[in-house]
């Protein structure tokens, strides 16, 4: 069935525009839409391979745009010789012209992914499984030979990985049972803490989330001491002692502010702070997790983090307590799988960053891979509670607060058709619209205090 | 006079087809055109702001894109309002909703120097001086403002910048009388050294830049030990023993690749060895450092290295003997100028990326700054020999091999109009022809090793 053959494909700019609802919003972007770049390949065979990548609304054309430069290399090929050696594949999708362009890094990431994402959603619909079962099947071989090492043999080499591959298989049997039994993935909980949430709005998605079974939760932070301790004092207040909580910064701080920042929040009892600095900072985050530890605050970061050499040096740095890769930025599962490889050797858990369209399907497939193939651990998933309803496969939560470990084939990314209609970019029914048009011919919508005459 | 307003933009793509003859080719990428992201912003004065940034040729449209997105911001806007507070308006600029894609990396990052470099090229025409002269009669406190300090700020402070330029005062006027003197900016060769060139064009190449007086050369190795120590040992017989000979690698090796190979080539004598592995390993980069530090052999890279938040970690992690800052790559003088500062905060030298085109013209306004008013010491500056004719104020060497620092107004940054008639893309003759048609519609241009059916 792998002969299966790309004979076109169709790129369309999908914005969803949740910065009506302050969804999404933190200190660095009071207004982000959700938007896709959505890539699908059709085939030979009538089968569809759907990938996409995301951005925050503005700009997301370019996205698409990356991706129409990437795409065409596959047109024309079966299956089969692109994943004959998909490691190799990795690499080429990533190299030539485009180099200059940093295919590792910002938008050409973003492109690649997509389009890796579209090949292993074909490949998984293919063989009829989910993609994470796909995965799960594989040999440790098979699984390694998906993977691109240039650059992390330092930190890791094949050979090693099989082997730690092979040492997992001993109770893998018992953990896909718990996959298939929903009890792989524990969920957390994001959409109580967006910044743009008055207390009340917190107070009663709290509640909600409590009912629902969650036992962890994230805030966003940054509003200034007496804000953020009001805000940390309420969901301490109504969530219990024993709650798990993280909170989050967006990149705010500059590494000196982090660590005198932080140890004021310290008595809230808090699990980790999230992008304290920015992400590229990898000798940054050592510094603020060796000065936070005596505050039992942990340091956590990923979801800008562009690659798998970055990752890299954040564990080798010990700079981090969790890993937040993020599904729609790392170059396709080809990256993604070598990151889980890397935090297993390290032994930090990962904790996927998903607080955006479709990131909680995709999320839902890795974090369910890393505890039946690769670190054997359960690792806690966000979950927001928006957009589900648009894609044909949503993430579900199973009661308990698990997430159900994705059962259709492929890698959840088709979204219905209807929600074209509506917000796709420029045509669809609201982007068409006055308020939609107003969003669109903004320059510097989301961006504070910029003076624009 | 800055009340001069902005009223509209053009954006052009614009590919030289540098691949059919091998200039730029290297161990990643045997083919590769010069490509810009070209941007005009006319105003109310007739005046005309040139910026552009770029890319080696395919999905330079998504280049041209990602400036689209960002050009807007400053129409309608006047000069002053842009530049009062310029650290502030270059934070602006890299906010909002594109800040998911990576304004500070990759294909935004680029955009994002299209735009900033026309705001100072409009500035300097309207001061009526050369940039790197309006930039030389700020005062310390000028200078400083702007800068965007975010992420810097445990490396250096902007009152620590104000300190470290006045006491580079005193001196000021003899260098800036060198820099009028041409002798400010002392070249070095890389036209040797294409990978994709012969033993017998090496050699020519090589015996015309020493007739010109050059003493600095550098050399494209990777090519495997036999290859690279012929090639290697001709450089050096041709140019003989003082000769300094540099060596790059375009991320070619893992850590301990790099590591295990460059002292089978140190009995050349070499100066460093360029992009040895990834150029977002800074923990990678000061392993190779300290490794080769015995055989003689420094480290350098940069012109793949995003921003200031990477280059404050390679030299805070002493991973680099010189620092390549790549004009075109970091988002726009503004953040060069503090790249400038923190390399010489830290006592590293820069040699600037500037073997593309457009490169070495806006290098020269770098590094002259950099001579008068910030390191006080010269540092080299690559020097490649094509395309320089494109350009409305092409860089040029003076005699013995120094660069002329500029003397027209504003960044160097236009090209003659008759260029784009022919490479501009896809509508110029030249990528019309069957030729460039053939060019354009290979989607593996420039990748090795892929099996495309």
């Amino acid at each position: 069935m792998t002969d299966i053959k790309i004979t076109s494909f169709t790129i369309r700019d999908l914005r969803f525009p949740t910065s009506l609802d302050s969804i999404g919003s933190d200190p660095m972007n009071l207004a982000g839409e959700n938007a896709l770049g959505y890539l699908q390949y059709h085939t030979d065979k009538g089968l569809i391979g759907t990938g996409f990548s995301f951005s925050n609304g503005q700009g997301n054309e370019v996205l698409c745009a990356g991706i129409r430069a990437l795409a065409p290399r596959y047109i024309g090929r079966s299956l089969a010789s692109i994943i004959a050696d998909f490691g190799k594949t990795h690499r080429n999708l990533l190299s030539g012209q485009i180099r200059f362009m940093s295919p590792e890094r910002g938008v050409m990431q973003l492109a690649a992914n997509a389009v890796l994402n579209a090949l292993w959603d074909l490949w998984a619909k293919v063989e009829g499984k989910p993609l994470w079962r796909l995965v799960a099947d594989f040999t440790p071989e098979e699984f390694v030979k998906c993977i691109d090492f240039r650059y992390l043999t330092d930190a890791i080499t094949p050979e090693e990985a099989i082997q730690m591959l092979k040492a997992q298989e001993a109770d893998k049997k018992e953990r896909l049972e718990l996959a298939l039994k929903n009890e792989a993935v524990p969920g957390y909980n994001t959409s109580i803490g967006w910044l743009g949430l008055s207390d009340e709005k917190v107070t009663e998605n709290l509640q909600k989330a409590l009912d629902e079974g969650f036992k962890h939760f994230k805030l966003k932070v940054g509003l200034g001491l007496e804000a953020d301790r009001r805000r940390l004092g309420l969901v301490r207040k109504v969530a219990g002692p024993d709650a798990v909580i993280m909170t989050d910064v967006n990149q705010l701080w500059d590494v000196d502010e982090a660590i005198e920042y932080m140890p004021k929040l310290a008595d809230f009892n808090l699990f980790f702070i999230e992008e304290p600095t920015s992400p590229d900072d990898i000798l940054g985050h050592a510094k603020i997790r060796k000065a936070l530890k005596p505050h039992g605050i942990g340091v956590a970061t990923g979801e800008h983090v562009n690659n798998r050499v970055m990752f890299k040096q954040l564990l080798q740095a010990e700079a981090l307590d969790a890993l937040q890769l993020d599904a729609l930025r790392l170059s396709g599962m080809n990256e993604i799988l070598s990151v889980l490889l890397l935090a297993a050797k390290f032994g930090v858990p990962i904790v996927p960053h998903s607080g955006g369209a479709g990131m909680t399907e995709l999320c839902s497939h890795i974090s369910t891979i890393d505890f039946v193939v690769v670190s054997g651990k359960k690792s806690i998933l966000e979950y927001t509670d928006h957009l589900h309803e648009a894609f044909v496969n949503p993430a579900s939560m199973a009661p308990g607060s698990y997430h159900t470990s994705p059962t259709a084939p492929g890698y959840s990314t088709d979204v219905k058709e209807e929600y074209f209609d509506k917000f796709e970019c420029p045509q669809g029914s609201f982007w068409k619209s006055p308020k939609g048009l107003e969003m669109l011919n903004d320059p510097w919508r989301g961006v504070l205090g910029e003076q624009t005459s």
